[in-house]
């Protein structure tokens, strides 16, 4: 997630300066052959463009709505797991009882947090296609750390851990079958989050959508000179460059905005959120919580 | 579903050669006409053309976007067919216990989650309108699949049997009452999605809004030439036949969207989405998992 | 609902045909005193008229999508009413036991789900002001059908016998309370849906708003002739009247959507979905069912 | 809830007849300044007054959708009241039992269901902030009516009343704590949608946002003759009063959509539907309903 | 949240003070650069910024709709507390029961509900980075009070407060395991209540969507004088102070709109909201109820 402050230059043009380079050069190509060749008759009425770029603009437009529904949407997602990561502790904490063997449930219990904090940091390692072994290492007991090896996707391996020590807790007598259900009901919600961000993550926005729209744009570019080169004069250009930079830092953005676990600037920043989950749990079970180093870039968060 | 790269240029503008080819020649004629009879009285003002274009292009924009919604809700919908067939398997996995007599239940477990993959299946072929036993074979045993014969739609058959089993398993004393319900809910999920599937799938985009847009973009362009003819001279044929496949495309990509179950490569990926399903069932139940062929092609999944 | 095909010309146009007509007549006479009596400063410049009919598209657009909603809405509700009636003949089929009288408890499991189909029709009957009884008698007891005489909303009737029976069922030990409440879900769920079919049925689209648009829209297509007058001569007729046609369409179209319980070839088609209900229903009561007779147009379904 | 038919031309136009006569002053007078002195430099190309005329009327339309929102959730919060009022008295029908003091119970269902009724009118016209002892003094017992006479809201007074009589219910085992919570959970539901009413009625919608607006337009609306001065002559002032009376318009009816418990023809019809709702709930207790005078006026229902 | 009546122009005006000193004397000084030294080739078409302008309030539309939709997100919210809050007190108060010490249980209600009360106010300071201790110390017990002063978050702590009761309440035998489950849904619902005002808070508008406007903006800002220049003379300046503002205000609202818990006149009236929950719960224990001094402006709720 990108910070208020702070933002580069750098960063913001970055993205577009082939594009920057090229309608420069082509826009000041035009207009000496305009002035030296005195090849006037290619101008075209400003009002050819002016429709073309209403149309795109309109598309775009639309384009950027989709996109930051999915960002938003992303976002609620992942304010979901922070949700239900607490209210998993919560329940576990409350619901699980046993007058004989305290000490073996507390462990027990610390265990179960520790892993639902684990699978914050998988889940979102794992949605940008990273390793999360080392990060997941401290949080699992040696024999959940073995067990999630063999898995091609840790936080599922996790899950399953989650529904087999609940199957064992009812065995224990540690909750009864209706308390079962309604921690099950949590997981299922979790889980439900996890299926949600994959969704997200594997459908590629409509690609003909974007592909219509990012060629039109092309031509739009490509066709502005003609109409501009008989106004300003050398002035045009400027002109020309702020303007098209300005429809395709919109286009960029929407593309950024679409994907939002691409561990770019942009992304959800999810590791941060993990952090969270991780304090928050911690401190509700007094267990000591030490900072790990910050997710983050000078202009953004991941 | 469209991949982001490789999806070929005939891909794309072979949906619309003919109106292409169409637009060529009759923008072609026209300037003829405009140049060597000297018919100039036929030039349009272009802001005629571009009221239209304005107007057309607003409510291509709202279609488009409509066209959008119910796209991403097929992929929703079959993102919770995700989420619940893991519910689903979990719960088969974790809320039935029995002392007695463990290797029935394994059989019967066993053959509940493999049932739930072929319903996957035979739900993605269903949609499509194709004959799913024979991908559909594999996952079921013998009994089931005489079972599922006579129906006209497999996945309502199979659905019968999930509910047939849960029945048999009270009776059995595998899970209790408060159990069955909660496992109930589960297919009561899948069942609503299965019926969100039919109904997107049967309900056709409103007719009239379609054709309404359909003629007046034909209109649209049948006027175009006559606003263009005298400000470009020859080179007034690319730009209408840019401008106006710009239209056609964007047209044909809502058309596609908001049908998302008709094999083509623009669908919703109901199988890959299923052989993903199959993995992680599998998975649950250390079951071993054989690849099945991809469903692709080259620039898509299906 | 609209069918893809065969939509003859008749109706697309037979619906604005005074419109049409008018727009005809209005456009010639105008431009025969154009013509004749040389009165030339009657023209506006077509920017005044541009910028009317931007705002009208404008409003129009966001209208047809509000329009689009409830259209939507209702085919959600009617997909909801479909996934609810089979759950709720599912939960009647595997919920409902008894050792004891299984002839009773059959034959009191038809009864429910007979009902239930009654009801799918005589919801669909009452929302379009028809009568349901001669659909509705098929489907009932003889005790049932008296019963129900005497109510004005013959569906709100057969709700009650729902819940009578599930009450009957309770007392006779088929279900226990945690069940019933179960059922009392779904029966709920239905209510639910015949609340929301009856709240778009009778809550008028804002009279205001398709009143003002509409009041513009004419206003819009008198100005317009003036705009066109000088233009293109006699060819400014065809030009008008498509354009105009354009727009009446658009709002016509809008005016339909909006109220899809009106008996129209544009409702939602609740016969169909009736008829599908009852097949689905009758299959999983290895009931006889026999299909119905088409409750279809050439180019529609009700 | 205005109707379809028969608004009166009073009522539309009433609303903004003063900006009407100002238009039309202020019109006539710059049309008589321009014409009688030839202070022609005051004219301005319509261009400028377009663009405005855009931005205003797409602000606007966005606008308009968000008040539309706005009247539908309120029109849907009725609906689920209607929904769950028809369930609260099922659910108290059906699922209390005594079987030794059924006299007792009979006369307990129905102050329930009575109370339920003067519930829908209490909040009614609570929301209008009219007096509702009136309407609710034939709907309660004795004692009910003194005990929220204290109150000042008189609708959560009587959902206390509901909550307490359910808790009697639980004491005389008329009910199981079960069936306590399920009847409770319909009780939260109706407290949810009195809490979204009130969320509709107290938020203002963002005053910068209507102000914005509504100075834009007025400034437009002055600069709108001095774009027109040259076109129409004195035709001018017609089509100035036709236009901006489009855009007055539209505005006031955002106003009206976006509050809907105003005590104005364009509400939300609360003591309609609560009239039916009372119709409904003395059908299903075979009481006697009398139907109350209309809550209507001629083009209007309240 | 800003009222309809009373808002001073100071306020409306103050938050763009500078954007239009700066216009102003940019404005002037391109007129008499124009008008004194005669260098009129730097007068551009009006068509060109039109296009610009057409397209910046394209987005700028959208994103005031987007900034709404958070505004109103959070208010919904909000909504829900009151809500939840109200149910949870229904709930403790109804749910709860003890024959034999009743006066304890009477505290313990009363402690619940006040320290719910506290939880609503704390939030909405804790939004706000504000210290609640002083306005949470009256709702609570010393031991409460004691046990939160070490919470970064307050609220939080209090949640843990709730839960741990709940845990209490059932090992004295004054709920079961059922009611405890009930109440935990209300508290889960108040934790994601919690959860997601966390989310609109700390997610930040995506930067580079705001920024890209805000610099077109600025950059058509710059351009505008050059369409002005020559249509108005010195009347040019307040054109285009009046339309420049509008565009700076729209965008100064939606930056306020999407980011509610900012302790400006804009917010969510939380603490308002607080002192309604307080007085409502009060009204249900027949607690005192003493108005705090309004959190209000003159023309402003906090």
């Amino acid at each position: 997630m990108l910070l208020k402050k702070n933002i580069p230059i750098g960063y913001i043009f970055g993205k577009i300066k082939y594009q920057v380079l090229f309608v420069t050069v082509y826009g000041v190509a035009i207009e000496v052959i305009y002035q030296n060749y005195h090849i006037t008759n290619i101008t075209i009425p400003i009002t050819v463009t002016s429709v073309l770029g209403t149309i795109i603009s309109l598309l775009l437009a639309f384009r950027s709505n989709q996109a930051y529904d999915r960002w938003w949407e992303a976002r609620i997602v992942w304010g979901a797991i922070v949700n239900d990561s607490r209210t998993f502790a919560r329940q576990v904490i409350s619901l699980m009882d046993d007058s004989f063997q305290p000490l073996a449930l507390d462990a027990f219990k610390q265990r179960m947090i520790n892993r639902q904090i684990a699978w914050c940091y998988a889940l979102g390692k794992g949605l940008r296609k990273e390793d999360p072994m080392s990060i997941v290492r401290k949080h699992l007991s040696e024999e959940d750390f073995e067990y999630i090896k063999e898995f091609d996707t840790k936080h599922v391996g996790l899950m399953q851990l989650h529904a087999r020590d609940l199957n064992n807790a009812l065995k224990q007598g540690w909750i009864n079958a209706y308390q079962q259900v309604e921690i099950d009901r949590t997981v299922t919600r979790l889980c439900d989050a996890m299926g949600k961000c994959e969704r997200i993550k594997n459908t590629v926005f409509p690609a003909t959508y974007s592909l219509y729209i990012h060629l039109a744009l092309n031509f739009f570019v490509l066709l502005l000179p003609f109409a501009l080169v008989d106004l300003f004069g050398f002035l045009m250009v400027p002109v020309l460059v702020v303007t098209t930079s300005f429809f395709f830092l919109i286009e960029k953005m929407a593309i950024h905005l679409q994907d939002p676990f691409e561990n770019k600037p942009t992304d959800t920043p999810m590791l941060t959120i993990s952090s969270n989950i991780e304090r928050d749990l911690k401190q509700m079970t007094k267990d000591h919580y030490e900072p790990s180093p910050q997710h983050a870039g000078k202009f953004y968060v991941l």
